[in-house]
């Protein structure tokens, strides 16, 4: 761990429904199981065996294991950064399922499965939402009735925080800066997409909120909207289910652009003269760019800009659309440098650019196993 | 009309209810009328008696009014300036009834009346929308389902359109500058509130939406939300209704504060220790630098910003506090100015401030009249 070298990695998917699968590549070699699997116990058994096969496995046996981290998608109010699972992170885990009614459970369960397997070894709860728990009351109180605060806990909340704080972290390093008086602006862009502002390492404004519905136009999400557009089409026989389907699954690239949910297949469509897809991506841009003004205007100097995510890290002409106009708030992108850097790590924006533009892939698993190695070392 | 002279102002008040009231005021004199006025044909004679009264009216016949201007709320995509009234747009405002179903039908009944009072005088329309026909798809386009714009006409329409148009006109004559190549972020803070970004005399985004709804922290309105906060409370079993109430009336500095919609009564809790008022405070002005930055973003160079309504025009000290870091977008406050200045056309800028900061009370009727003489002039 702390040289930070992956010994391998692996997935399980499908379980609960039939043609479960999992899979696991290392330099050992792939181990590949295709079996029904019903619950998170037998996931967590199919996982400890993949891990300790005596031919690819990539541990020699379970007491190598020291540590579990689990990326447990709501925190509430509770939990401002990662913490070792202990009763009362559990039974906070379970009060949040009423704010993340289908993660927390999915999170709950896989922890005790791994509990159940490796009993002797500390499990970490690293938090999508804990990130954010250093946003000002300006920032996280919606302009609603304080009593749905007190009552039902409706705040901004804000996730893909692992990933804003790995990619801050490691941004500030690559540009030789000290977090404490660096100032950056995340665009985490994948098919869910979230900005972030970050003052001295502290998350102060990130644009999904309650849930991860608010903010950027999304692979099929909306975004920002009028919330008067509901009761709109409330009123015209639409049901509260479909429209929250709608909102979710149905907007967004794919929606507005009627070819897809991928930013590649709307561009492409876009340059083969699709208007919809070309409007589309002037959307997506445009919103981008109006919450890095909104992040400009909070802080008071802004240091970097990072790209990552699928299309932040990708998505070399979306970076470039985003970025034509930033020169007003210093934010200079050098073109010929986005495009060689391509979706690697590196700084793309000119030598005289206020604000340094630099692409920088994500990487929350390794965060978790970060996160999970220091507690675990502090004990 | 050249001069830009008001002869005179009135209003009437309950219309259809009980304890009806005329209002005018001009330097001959107040004219008052406690009657029930059950309509508008009751209220247009009423106004027309009152303008030619033979000792306090402010013309001396019906023969001297050459044109009446009407403010209509919704002009839909048809209309991207004023227009002399004739069929084809008592249509279009009666087409538009089902995206302003408040407003509308009350405009239409007005305009009704006045034409049957004045048969051979030029009726205008001044739409609240139409300023805003100039957003690119980029700023009106929602992220949801393209049908959605196609079939019901979802999208961005902006309102205050009268009153950002005056101001910016004001304010780039005060500055001895041209439309053409001035870009203008303008403020209307009132009860209702919304910001403009205008570029060389055009409209490219706005805060408001597809209804007022959209936008900023209102005196009752909540603004921006996350969507899914309505979804979440529709399952807890509030209806449509009551949510429609409850974020249009129930809401913004009144709702969070918990004391008033009045931002004077707000300040004054503040004053006195009230937390939820203080943060209430904070949330209006995060929420006003927020769209300050996301327009910067998307001008090139940012001129003049314009504050007016009544919070902009008299909340001196709320002005103060939106301007507070917002240095570096080159917005600087000079604080003194700022004081001194008060509620009158000033600036409350920094001679070095690459953005000009004024202050610029709006008059969305001087607007109206300006337009209603010259169409009327040109017929």
């Amino acid at each position: 761990m702390p040289s930070r070298e992956s010994l391998g990695k692996g997935q399980v998917e499908r379980i609960g429904v039939s043609g479960g699968m999992l899979k696991q590549t290392s330099p050992r070699g792939e181990v590949i199981r295709n079996a029904d699997i019903p619950d998170h116990e037998t996931a967590a058994k199919l996982v400890t065996e993949a891990l300790t096969d005596s031919k690819k496995g990539v541990v020699s046996g379970i007491s190598d294991i020291t540590g579990v981290g689990h990326r447990v998608v709501h925190g509430g109010e509770q939990y401002s950064e990662s913490v070792i699972i202990d009763d009362e992170v559990m039974a906070a885990i379970d009060k949040n399922i009423e704010l993340a009614p289908i993660h927390n459970p999915a999170n709950l369960s896989g922890i005790r499965a791994t509990q159940a397997m490796l009993p002797n070894v500390a499990q970490v709860a690293v938090f999508d939402t804990s990130f954010h728990q250093t946003l000002p009351p300006s920032a996280y109180l919606y302009g609603i009735p304080r009593e749905l605060y007190d009552k039902y806990r409706i705040r901004r909340y804000g996730f893909h925080g692992t990933s804003h704080r790995y990619v801050a972290g490691e941004a500030i390093r690559y540009m030789k800066r000290s977090v404490e008086n660096t100032n950056v602006i995340s665009c985490h862009l994948g098919n869910g997409a979230s900005i972030t502002a970050i003052m001295n390492g502290r998350s102060i404004d990130t644009s999904m909120g309650f849930t991860p519905l608010e903010g950027l136009m999304m692979g099929t999400r909306s975004g920002d909207i009028d919330p008067a557009i509901l009761f709109y089409l409330l009123e015209r026989g639409y049901s509260s289910e479909e429209l929250n389907i709608m909102l979710n699954k149905k907007s967004g690239l794919l929606g507005l652009s009627g070819v897809s949910n991928d930013l590649r297949d709307v561009e492409q469509a876009a340059e083969q003269g699709n208007q919809a897809a070309s409007e589309a991506l002037d959307v997506y841009a445009h919103r981008v760019r109006n919450y890095i003004g909104a992040y400009t205007a909070n802080i008071v100097r802004v240091d970097i800009l990072i790209f990552t995510g699928g299309i932040g890290q990708f998505g070399v002409k979306m970076r470039e659309r985003i970025c034509r106009r930033l020169e007003n708030l210093g934010m200079v992108m050098d073109y010929e440098a986005n495009q060689k850097v391509g979706a690697d790590t590196g700084i793309v924006s000119t030598e005289y650019s206020p604000t340094s533009i630099v692409v920088q892939p994500t990487n929350e698993e390794l965060q978790i196993a970060i996160d999970t190695y220091d507690l675990v070392s502090h004990v």
